[in-house]
């Protein structure tokens, strides 16, 4: 290894074959990505990334986000070589095996120095603005000796091609977010065939158009690519996009540069030929010591580093190495259940009439300033979804301690950044639009679930209630599509002591998203402060007695109408129970005693209502329930002519227990 | 009006005053984009627009496109001034409420001259491409005499910043769209302020990275627009951009140029104002007559073009014109259902084990060369989604015929880009993706299903069955949240005949967008061709007798489990009837003596299996049944592992129902 250059060359080839010979092995996945971004992950990983295997976790580290997740055994080679404890060899062995750590595309959680879950094109490098942000916002609060790292990113053409990648990349131009720097994987080649099939862009103008810094290399050159690291450093007003000419399946005899390397194995004899090409004649997984120790030294050698760090770390003053820590495990200050609680108080005397959108501005005013956490934002819709207090200010290159982000009208790139902060840690992001343009940032939301990151969605105007804008506007199918998503928090409150209550929930979640869906239109206060936080169970009976014949379950501002149901029935000498139903997550999560206590035993009459579809509330109906809601989209008129046009009223509601009770 | 600069300022005041009259009696609106934007649609209407307002209809008419939707008074301006019969002055007196034409956004099908439903920001950009690419289909197959026509667009800011924009922009350019003419309305204010809060991209070097022909104009100098469109419609291998600097809200006198004018009503003062500064001396909703004339005349200026249409139209060759009629009425040709017979009788022969997906293509095999109205597709998985057959070609500049689009990764593109193609009509889009991936085009999906148009999504890998890709790429929730879309059918064949029987549905359905969710492993063929399409009803049992105390129910994959758990149980001596469920939708549409029949008398003993979560599906359980199937993500591995680590097996099937009968 005294060959520098052979070195380097050998370090990559380990990537290429270790690629190659998993997916051979799993007879399934990409090889095609890993062999052409080889070269320029070494340079990236030998010259450049800050990080110690030995401790993945470390605060400070630099962040490697594989936007271009199918080319998984990338990441998992690298790991393995530089000596994360995690990933073994017989993980490798196991790649895209039930069990393994080595799932198809990289999932979060399953080893450290797996930053984001990925594979969804152009979720990486949405997540990535959110990586700077955060990294950006840290170290405007504790200072450059405490936080001081990159976020680098490997992008193909097809995070290029998709819209969430292009929001990202106009957002963190305008951003301005000068330690994102974008290793672009200019291969010329996607699934389909040659990219000429599909795009004729330019990529390097359009990065350009959107403010960023721009180089292009050749990919399998490591001196032109340390070069161009290296300036891309050196800009610090700009995010930088390195476009990396690169051969896909490089080494591959008759395959490489094709699509015939992209998502299948290369076949037995094509392995071969590689090897022989590549100069490579170890067994199958099997890496050479010196190459392998070459590896290990780049895994260890950011120890030093880091031990200067903890040192730094030691000598912050008290106060603010305490609240570093806090912030980074995540944890939410005891002030802020103190001040909900007050909050909470205040509201239950005074009694206002507002749209739960302006509770939770309300409720934000009170927050940010007992939670630093927190950065607040809305894709193009500030007055609208109420997301921005009084002490916040926009976050822009020269007042980068802002603690407000506005998205534009780029709810996908919102969403994935967000999720991008909420991986990095020490900030909690909130964003809004629209309950409606959930569908616009929905991939964004899952992977949230899938991850099981603190992000909380503010998404307003939740039903035909915001009136004229109409049927485009007007969530109908919301509700129930972000409910069946599998570890999705979604929160519909009622007024707005309900709605600190779920501001509480989310903010306490440090492993779930919610969605706190909120009304344009006032709604009165029907809630007293309670005893503890009511929502927390996820429905409970908010008015009459569990003894009652009848139950009518509501949420949001349809409570209203079910307590005035009730009224209509108790005329009529039916008395029934009104349950409010914030979230169906968290009454799922109640035992069957708690279940029966609220809705009744089988049997009981039951009439839900929602200004939104009924797909799924039979759920909760029981053998002898019935829903009162919206069967069509909606329409544009004012939210009172909707109500009664699409009859969701109380006296529906009434109705249709009259009709059961019978 | 004989000072042609004094009418032409007139006519476009006429636009702003209804505007802002409208908005204002509304007490809701945007009235800024239609003031900023009223000379140039003035010039584009009075000088190049060729349409004529008696015959909505009349195929070879420009489309003009509303992409910001939220302006929508200038096209219910433009129709009530230029004469369309059903946008009476009324409606516009009625902007905004319930029952009227004039929604908040333009709803497609509320009245003629809306080309297509917008307000969710890109999506008629993205329309657009599909409008653009059907004219250049047809006119390939019709000729200049029969198709020749343009696509005008106007966005504004936030259609350029979504994602579903960019994809479009890239799309267009790569697709050589020269009939595609853009109109910017660059006014530099969105919702939240100045635009320079959440951009700092240079729109005309992002256009012409992606290869389109950009001009920047001012756009209050109408010599200056017209030069521009006509220059735009010279240039014939480029779609092309044409950024109009305007002042939103022009004639506000303290508000224009300003994001107050851009949500809200102007305020009574500042209509007052703006009728001073304009010089617009009229009553709210008063056209004078000379003005109101010269639009008039505007409105049928298209009559002798549409009058030599109509005779170039009488004496194309006979076959052609039946033809051409026969694809803009959106008939489909009785070789369809006679192929489809045909093939299913074949296939009942041969019994082949087929992933729906490869049963797919032989569908289209079959279908493609019968059926020419057919446009193919893909965002980038041509190889997986298996929706190219033989006889089609990829649609380039140079093949403008290709009846295949190479979407690239460009889910939400290709989705809007069907839409137009829908609306546009002459042509049948069908386009495919991973199913999990409908939540990259969800908007789009909604505005086919708000819209009733056919469109056809070849939604493949529908389940952990795709193996080894993992959580990321196998859909979970999405067949739940599909069906929770109004409108919207989801389909989910058996076998190779029901997929036929699906495509048949599809294909037919000419008011209803369909999705077609097909397996990645294979299926044995458990139909026979049966007595016409089964799957027409939604579901019905195909095993067993309707008296079986048991239904099995499950849909795609699962079906052949449901069959085996029928064997299991036979052994127990348990008589089960399997139910095969590929369409919720179609089977909610039948009375309820078919329910019955199909699912036997509440009470019955029901198991339903789906490789996905039960979200929803105690819809059909009833009282006294189980779902087997997702209970959270999936996981990377083999598909059969994967099917047993789940519990979603034919023992567990039987194993319920065992339960359920003691």
């Amino acid at each position: 290894m005294t060959d520098p250059i052979a070195a380097r060359r050998d370090m990559a080839n380990a990537i290429r074959a270790l690629a190659m010979d998993a997916v051979q092995q799993a007879d399934s996945g990409h090889p095609g990505m890993p062999m052409g971004m080889a070269d320029v992950a070494t340079v990236l990983f030998t010259k450049f990334m800050k990080f110690d295997a030995s401790e993945p976790h470390w605060a400070d580290r630099d962040r490697f986000i594989l936007s271009a997740g199918h080319g998984s055994m990338l990441l998992y080679s690298l790991l393995y070589l530089t000596g994360y404890a995690d990933m073994t060899l017989d993980e490798l062995k196991h790649f895209r095996q039930l069990g393994s750590k080595t799932a198809g595309h990289p999932e979060y959680g399953h080893a450290s120095g797996i930053e984001t879950t990925t594979g969804p094109l152009g979720q990486g490098l949405g997540n990535s603005v959110g990586f700077a942000l955060a990294e950006r916002l840290m170290a405007e609060r504790f200072g450059r000796d405490i936080v001081d790292h990159y976020t680098y990113v490997i992008t193909g053409d097809g995070c290029l091609m998709e819209g969430i990648g292009q929001e990202a990349i106009t957002l963190a131009g305008h951003l301005g977010l000068g330690r994102l720097i974008v290793l672009f994987d200019d291969n010329g080649i996607s699934i389909d065939g040659p990219t000429s099939l599909s795009t004729s862009e330019d990529h390097k103008k359009r990065f350009a158009a959107a403010g960023w810094h721009v180089q292009a290399v050749d990919g399998h050159d490591p001196d032109a690519v340390t070069r161009a690291i290296r300036k891309a450093r050196n800009v610090t007003d700009k995010p930088s996009m390195i476009a990396c000419k690169t051969v896909i399946g490089f080494g591959a005899p008759t395959k490489a540069g094709t699509a015939a390397t992209h998502g299948s194995p290369l076949g037995k004899d094509e392995v071969a030929g590689a090897r022989e090409k590549l100069g490579w004649p170890y067994p199958p997984f099997e890496i050479p010591e010196p190459i392998f120790t070459a590896w290990r030294k780049i895994g260890s050698r950011g120890k030093s580093a880091r031990r200067k760090w903890v040192k730094r770390h030691a000598a912050m003053a008290e106060s603010d190495r305490v609240e570093f820590d806090r912030r980074i495990k995540g944890d939410i200050p005891a002030a802020v259940g103190e001040t909900i609680d007050a909050f909470k108080a205040k509201v239950a005397t005074e009694e206002p009439s507002w749209a739960t959108r302006k509770s939770s501005q309300e409720v934000l005013e009170v927050i940010n300033p007992v939670l630093p956490d927190t950065v607040g934002g809305s894709a193009d819709l500030t007055g609208s979804n109420n997301t921005k207090t009084a002490s916040l200010k926009g976050n822009t290159p020269s007042d980068a301690g802002g603690r407000y982000v506005y998205y534009g009208i780029r709810e996908h790139a919102m969403a994935a950044a967000m999720n991008g902060m909420a991986l990095h840690g020490g900030v909690i992001p909130y964003g809004g639009t629209f309950l409606v343009f959930t569908d616009y940032c929905r991939p964004s939301i899952r992977l949230a679930a899938l991850m099981g990151l603190r992000v909380i969605y503010v998404m307003t105007h939740d039903s035909i209630g915001l009136g004229e804008d109409g049927p485009t506007h007007q969530p109908v199918e919301h509700l129930a599509a972000l409910r069946a998503i599998t570890g999705l928090r979604v929160m519909r409150p009622a007024d707005t002591i309900e709605t600190a209550e779920c501001w509480q929930l989310a903010l306490e979640a440090k492993k779930a998203p919610t969605v706190i869906a909120l009304t344009r239109q006032n709604l009165p206060t029907i809630r007293d402060a309670g005893d503890g936080n009511l929502c927390a169970r996820g429905a409970y009976i908010l008015a009459g007695d569990a003894s009652a014949p009848v139950r009518l379950i509501a949420s949001g501002s349809e409570v209203q109408l079910a307590l005035g149901a009730r009224d209509l029935l108790a005329k009529d000498g039916i008395q029934a129970a009104v349950v409010s139903m914030p979230s169906w997550e968290l009454f799922a999560a109640q035992d069957e005693t708690y279940h029966q206590q609220v809705l009744g035993a089988d049997g009981t009459v039951r009439v839900a209502c929602e200004a939104a579809s009924g797909f799924g509330w039979e759920r909760w109906l029981g053998s002898r329930g019935a829903f009162v809601g919206m069967k069509s989209f909606g329409a544009s008129g004012k939210a009172s002519d909707l109500y009664k046009h699409f009859g969701i009223t109380a006296e529906a509601i009434a109705e249709a227990a009259r009709q059961l009770s019978k």
